[in-house]
């Protein structure tokens, strides 16, 4: 009967209080409210919108469901960084041990790949023996023993939120800035942050592509962190062309091993300076973003960084003797160069038909229970902007055999637009946004 | 894949093609599309509209999804009443056996109660031994037999909308008039008739209560018949006091056989006949409404009327004595008379009260798998207009036991408005809805 009268009242514009919701996610997470009746109030919601007092209703509903991460007895800083989700994104992979690596405590929640978007989850899941499902006090633990976790939401973790994500990936009612904020920061804030720091993805590989959606989604969840003591910074990156050279699973964490021995790729490691940059002047360890990249540097070149990765996969069942050889990753069976069709300038690297690339060739999920193959994918080595002669190569495809290869020529094929001019990319890092509003980045 | 795209379509507000209403209603019929991809797409429905293209589209794709009657052999008019509901409506108990008894076929195909409205299939359950869910093969017999049929609607006719009509009443997406118009012109279309009549309530007491909608409903019913080969015509009705003095399952039954006999109160029979005038100038039988009138009459007159509904109970299993002696209907254990708590005017009796007490009384349900006791309801003496006397009897409340007559009289309190000036109810039958368009009805 609840679950009947508030659809009934967002169906008709008006609000739900915060008892409501609170009871209303508490019964769901339960099993009380059907799938139905839940599926009608997200496309309510999707339609009628959440004013700001709902949003922050809902979220704290969601994050009341289940239990926290509690972490204040650790006696150290606790952040996270956040990612609205792309093609190639591999940041979180260099960040949590880079981060974790400086002292603070990184105790972080991933998801899996989306439409789309890569996950770090799949990601992870590529290096032989990985485990991403570990209990709560299991996590606990092992940020108590090495500082920093890399895992997946644990059944205890928001469970409202947890059935509310996957039932709006099956009723198209994912794009709503209220939905996406709740669902992120009930997520966040059962982690028992100090700091968050959000890359919010615009362009058209984004989920939401549009800057001015961005920076309002931005802003909801800065204010929702700032209620519950969990302050949050965001940087506007770029996601219309992937981040970085590699895309898929294996790949991207080759990159991301690469990068944490200072061989990282100009564009990713722009980004990933940049937001753990963030994540120290929050965390109160560096005074300026400055101060704290040269923190960042030298964790790398001392190699602090790959070792406190190391440690992680150690932690977590997997091999860390990919952090020293990464030929130890899955490897594809077959490869193939792909060359530039026509001269001309690269325009643009648009990132969906390659991430839809990376799904047909067996690398992603088009449902929950699909296992995905962590070998294939692209390493991408031309940039919007360079000249290319016909015939020169632009990217290496990588692929199960030779049909994964042909899918992969065709995307790239549909990804690269060659013209006879160049378009100007996206500025890597636009804008910050903080809790006194946006600033533009010149970056 | 289908539904989703088709959720995220309506969700924009565009629209589905009739090819794909019809694969999705067959789908959803099969149990191939979840409950929770259709109940977002019938919020998306309730909140962006169906064009009539789209209305006409789904009414035929949900028709499609099961089977007709096909009674076309049996080379007689075949006509049907539908009723939008009301409190107090028995109005199908007495034309299905009046009209049938004049020659015509009657297949209907009514519902159970809904909200605060009665059902007539609970009315006609309350007769000992009564069976209203027949297979289509015997209700096609029957009709061929007798002339008549009261079933419910089986699982051949229209199976997308029986689930989605439970789903809609779960996820308050009810009130949509292009989902009432396609539920209700999908059922009455595999009828296979010649034509339909339909009473459109309005006022305090109908589901949708404003006359404007009420008409566009009608509109959208009639022009989806009229491109089926089913001419339709519409009544609009009073629906601000509830309809006769009976209101409840056996109670109404009763009423409803002193009506075949000739004894039934003026309100109920003024609609009967107006709506039975329309079924046999539909079906060609008479030319006008007053001719039309005066055949049903004599067929109540002569004793035929009621001979038909006893041939009816007997075809369906039910103990056709009920015609002679009512009394062999379930009666309440206990009554109690309701006397006006003030002088003056019965300035109101609104129906929703009178409809709620009777299912709190325990006469109707609040889930689809509640057994309601038929015996339980009011007689209502009093009329609007009418002047009475602090004490004066306005009522008779017939309960279970005590805490159904003290459930009973509150009820009374609520529905009872006695003021110093009598209100001018609702004239009983105020409009006539054709395919040519409305025209106001003097009474």
């Amino acid at each position: 009967m609840l679950a009947h009268r508030l659809i009934e009242r967002k169906r008709d514009g008006l609000r739900i209080e915060p008892g409501e919701w609170r009871a209303l996610a508490l019964a769901y997470a339960k099993g009380h409210v059907p799938d139905y009746q839940m599926a009608a109030l997200l496309m309510a919601c999707f339609l009628r919108g959440l004013d700001r007092a709902e949003t922050a209703a809902l979220t704290e509903a969601m994050l009341l469901s289940g239990d926290r991460l509690e972490l204040d007895h650790i006696g150290r800083p606790r952040v996270d960084k956040h990612s609205t989700g792309g093609v190639g994104d591999k940041v979180s992979l260099v960040l949590a041990p880079l981060v974790s690596a400086l002292g603070m405590a990184v105790p972080m929640m991933s998801g899996r790949s989306l439409g789309h978007t890569g996950g770090t989850l799949d990601k992870l899941e590529s290096i032989p023996g990985f485990r991403t499902d570990l209990s709560l006090a299991q996590a606990r633990k092992q940020i108590e023993d090495i500082g920093c976790v890399m895992i997946g939401q644990t059944p205890e973790i928001a469970p409202a939120d947890k059935k509310m994500y996957a039932l709006r990936d099956a009723t198209a009612t994912v794009e709503s800035i209220p939905l996406i904020a709740s669902s992120i920061m009930s997520k966040k804030l059962a982690e028992d942050l100090t700091g968050l720091v959000l890359d919010m993805k615009r362009g058209s590989g984004a989920l939401l592509p549009e800057l001015d959606r961005v920076l309002e989604l931005a802003q909801v969840m800065i204010k929702l962190g700032a209620d519950h003591g969990c302050p949050a910074v965001a940087l506007v990156t770029a996601m219309d062309r992937p981040l970085g050279r590699a895309c898929g699973n294996a790949l991207e964490v080759e990159e991301a091993i690469a990068a944490l021995k200072g061989e990282g790729p100009p564009e990713l490691m722009t980004v990933t300076y940049a937001l753990g940059a963030e994540m120290l002047v929050l965390a109160g360890v560096a005074e300026t973003t400055d101060q704290a990249r040269r923190e960042l540097e030298k964790a790398i070149a001392t190699g602090r960084a790959a070792e406190q990765f190391q440690r992680i996969i150690a932690a977590q069942g997997g091999n860390p003797g990919v952090v020293d050889d990464p030929a130890t990753l899955p490897q594809a069976a077959e490869c193939e160069i792909f060359a530039a069709p026509r001269r001309g300038f690269v325009a643009r690297i648009e990132p969906k038909p390659i991430g839809k690339g990376i799904i047909e060739m067996g690398g992603g999920r088009t449902r929950v229970e699909d296992v995905a193959d962590p070998s294939v994918g692209f390493v991408i080595t031309a940039r919007p902007g360079d000249w290319v002669e016909a015939g020169e190569a632009m990217a290496t495809i990588f692929a199960r055999d030779r049909a994964g290869i042909g899918s992969g020529r065709a995307a790239l094929r549909s990804a690269f637009v060659i013209a006879d001019e160049a378009e100007p990319p996206l500025p890597l890092v636009s804008h910050r946004v903080t809790i006194d509003g946006v600033q533009p980045v010149s970056s």
